[in-house]
């Protein structure tokens, strides 16, 4: 140790965050309660708890003489560890983030931004983009401000400075090649797509007893299949599918049981299998330490999809699936055969909705709402030309214009709930699950295999130590530099469709 | 305002008691996940994050500058309006119980604590005083430290000011002439019980379809009865019925659905339904303040108790529980007769468990702990000999000697979770709720008599203005004069025993 007076600027620094994230998974749980279990009367309570728990946390980081333990800290790196001088520098980032926007500007945003969710609500009900522009015209300024102070505070582009929040390491610099690439090529593997299918025989409706009971008991099966053991996941409805995050052992998941749409339930458990498994696999003995998280949004997104779209459309997964599907379910048998399921599965372009979008459709719901981010933000689009925008690049990209807003800009719920910046992780992460996959494939056939078998451990025993055991202790270009041996391209997520899509034998 | 520049001495503290009262809120809502749906694994996380807000809300409470705060808040208070006075002192009350034990002290205490949980659990099962013996050995002292150092801090006695912690303004002083004459007075009502009991018939046991979800459909058809309505309540099982506290809206309670003993589901549910009445009858304009909370566990307890076994045990309520059962359980229909139900409900005397006592065997099941505490934090009695004292107090109190230590020292959990002192509170509740209930019935009639219709509004009607909209704004001493017109005593206790066990017709 060069300074004995100065590692304890360290533990003080680390005392705060661990406490901190203490916070947060707990603040998690209470979201999980909100979107579960909580009465609705309570929910003016929730929310003051909520605010006691942010402003807690905020204020931890935040604290005066930050600044000075940071500099000391700094001072004495000799003295630490190499993983501490790693947890020291994500530390800071998250430090400097906090620090960055002036405490009334951050009570504002809230306060806007809980303004508008009912009105983002109603507006989408009632098709009335109008109202939704005026109250998202207050908001937005302050979302530029807020942009503006990290980027300063961080030396970074104000869009930048917004994703390396969620997502640090990412950049416009990593997302523009990519989106480029998947924009100038994925518009064209639609259209031949579905000329292609064109030509296949309509699939046969699913059919069975899709009560809740039943669903929850395939949903359970699933996310054992995945490689959950019952004594730290549980599976309970919620409006909007999740993962608990932040909280070791307790990887619980939130899904939807629509009798009208058993596929819904089925893809959204894998994805949030998915999320939950990176977080089952982070390293115990860094729990609630910045290096001991998942990598970011883009990291946890490409878990999520790996599982729910590489793995959970392979022909492979759903020749297991499909016979499953039928013991529980019920039925019309020929729904059930597993060139029915891949026809059903595999059909593309129809749909304006993100979340029920393709996989080809997908990263270019994305694209989409990536470019007016950006126009929104540097002041080159404004609020009351989102909807013409929306269409014009739905054109562009789909050969088609929304019907309404509901199927148009007002759709997603992120610009109303204070998300912003943060769509890229979202085609990001499709991408990345592509690399992964394809490259846990090449070092080891069984990856894709024993899906076959509702076996993914071969899957997990390739992932898990290059990626969920890593956790944030190196950077997210190394992580997948080394897991990959190429760094993050459109180029896998290409490939995959065309072979999935183009190359692969009609059902 | 005297002086402009106090005046934010008292904002400041209420800031820091609101957000403290937010985060105690949400711990509360954390620990019934932990008693309902968390999944096993999530059990170490858990205690993590509940110890990071315990530790977040003390660290509020007591801040360095704390005492400057008081000092400047008290030199003021001609500022303050009388509410925010009473505000002050109850602030000063919890900051001075919080400051009184050292860190290290409060650590060790909690370590202990923790640690002697599976031991406590491990020796109930297994018999084997010993074993807890040498465990609750170490942990006593602490016990007596903190009792000591409140004791300095409050200018109380020991025992008082562990007391003072759950149940303001109560004391030994108030507890020792009710428990004496309790003491003097139910063995011998007991006694002449039995007698008279034994010339009644055997109840024809409960039967019918005892599956949980029929006793959960019964236990909403309780919470809807007493008053509450399904925006702000639900109920879940767990292993310890409780009530959630502090979180304004969300009166959410749990009970246990065991089919052998149907009978505890209903007395539970009655119990904590009392509980959440209470706390959804709280000011909501004094939310998350010290004076916006319950008037301390006796006042909590009488609001259970009254429910349960004032209201819920009444030949009036009885008789419209009697055919509701008949309903949602079926089987034989003579068990379901309300003089059968009456018979089943109030046989007195056998038993050795504190839980499933009768009403006049309860307090003395009280006293027994309240004075082995006393004799163990005065060193009067040694950890050794509980188990020999607890036997011939029940020999003197009941004419029998339990068992076992299952049945005897080692059935409550309350020692080895750090309640110390909290004991009493139990039949001072149940003296309490004798009290109000009496006066409630002579006041109005139909309090008693529309029980019998499944209407608990006229005794909501009587109680929500008297004592949960008063919160803790008054004393407890005036609260319960005011709305009895007597101090509390053991008195309206014996009577409502005497007219209901040996007055009432038999069944």
């Amino acid at each position: 140790m060069s300074d004995p007076g100065e590692t304890p600027a360290y533990a003080a620094l680390a005392e705060r965050f661990g406490t901190a994230a203490r916070l947060a998974a707990a603040r998690s749980t209470l979201f999980w309660d909100g979107q579960t279990y909580l009465p609705p009367a309570g929910a003016w309570s929730r929310g003051e708890q909520l605010a006691a728990l942010d402003a807690t946390c905020a204020e931890l980081i935040v604290r005066p003489d930050a600044d000075d333990l940071f500099e000391t800290a700094d001072s004495a790196t000799d003295a630490l560890s190499p993983i501490e001088r790693t947890n020291l520098a994500e530390m800071r980032r998250q430090w400097r983030h906090a620090a960055a926007i002036p405490k009334a500007l951050l009570l504002e945003r809230s306060r806007r931004v809980s303004a508008i969710q009912p009105v983002w609500l109603a507006a989408r009900q009632r098709n009335d983009f109008a109202s939704f522009a005026a109250a998202f015209a207050e908001l937005l300024p302050l979302y530029r401000e807020v942009a503006q102070a990290k980027a300063e505070a961080l030396g970074l582009s104000p869009f930048d400075a917004l994703m390396d929040e969620f997502d640090p390491g990412l950049s416009t610099q990593v997302v523009d090649p990519i989106f480029t690439a998947l924009e100038q090529s994925l518009p064209a593997l639609l259209a031949e797509t579905m000329e292609r299918q064109a030509g296949w025989p309509d699939p046969i409706p699913f059919s069975g007893d899709f009560s809740p009971d039943r669903q929850r008991a395939l949903a359970y099966q699933l996310v054992e299949a995945v490689g959950h053991d019952l004594q730290h996941v549980r599976i309970d409805s919620a409006p909007h599918p999740f993962a608990l995050t932040g909280s070791p052992g307790d990887n619980r998941i939130t899904t939807r049981f629509d009798p009208d749409n058993v596929r819904f339930a089925i893809m959204a458990t894998l994805h949030e299998a998915g999320h939950a498994l990176y977080e089952a696999g982070l390293p115990r003995a860094h729990a609630f330490t910045p290096i001991g998280g998942a990598r970011g949004a883009t990291a946890h997104e490409s878990q999520s999809t790996m599982v729910e779209m590489q793995a959970g459309r392979s022909r492979e997964f759903l020749s297991w699936l499909a016979p499953k599907c039928a013991e529980i379910f019920g039925g019309d048998p020929s729904c059930w055969t597993v060139p029915n399921v891949l026809n059903a599965y595999r059909r593309v372009g129809s749909g304006f909705i993100r979340v029920e979008a393709d996989e080809i459709s997908y990263p270019l719901h994305i694209i989409l709402r990536y470019r007016i981010e950006r126009a929104l933000l540097s002041g080159d689009l404004n609020v009351a030309d989102i909807s013409g925008a929306w269409s014009d690049f739905s054109e562009a990209l789909f050969g088609r214009r929304p019907p309404d807003h509901a199927h148009g800009c007002l759709q997603d719920m992120h610009w109303a709930v204070g998300l912003f910046g943060y769509f890229p992780n979202y085609a990001l992460g499709v991408s990345l699950a592509a690399q992964l996959f394809e490259r846990a494939v090449q070092d080891d056939p069984a990856v894709l295999k024993n899906l076959a078998h509702g076996d993914f451990a071969p899957c997990r025993n390739w992932i898990v130590p290059r990626m969920h055991a890593r956790a944030s202790m190196v950077p997210f270009a190394d992580l997948v530099r080394e897991a990959t041996g190429e760094p993050l391209s459109a180029a896998a997520l290409q490939r995959h469709l065309r072979r999935r899509y183009l190359e692969e034998a009609a059902p």
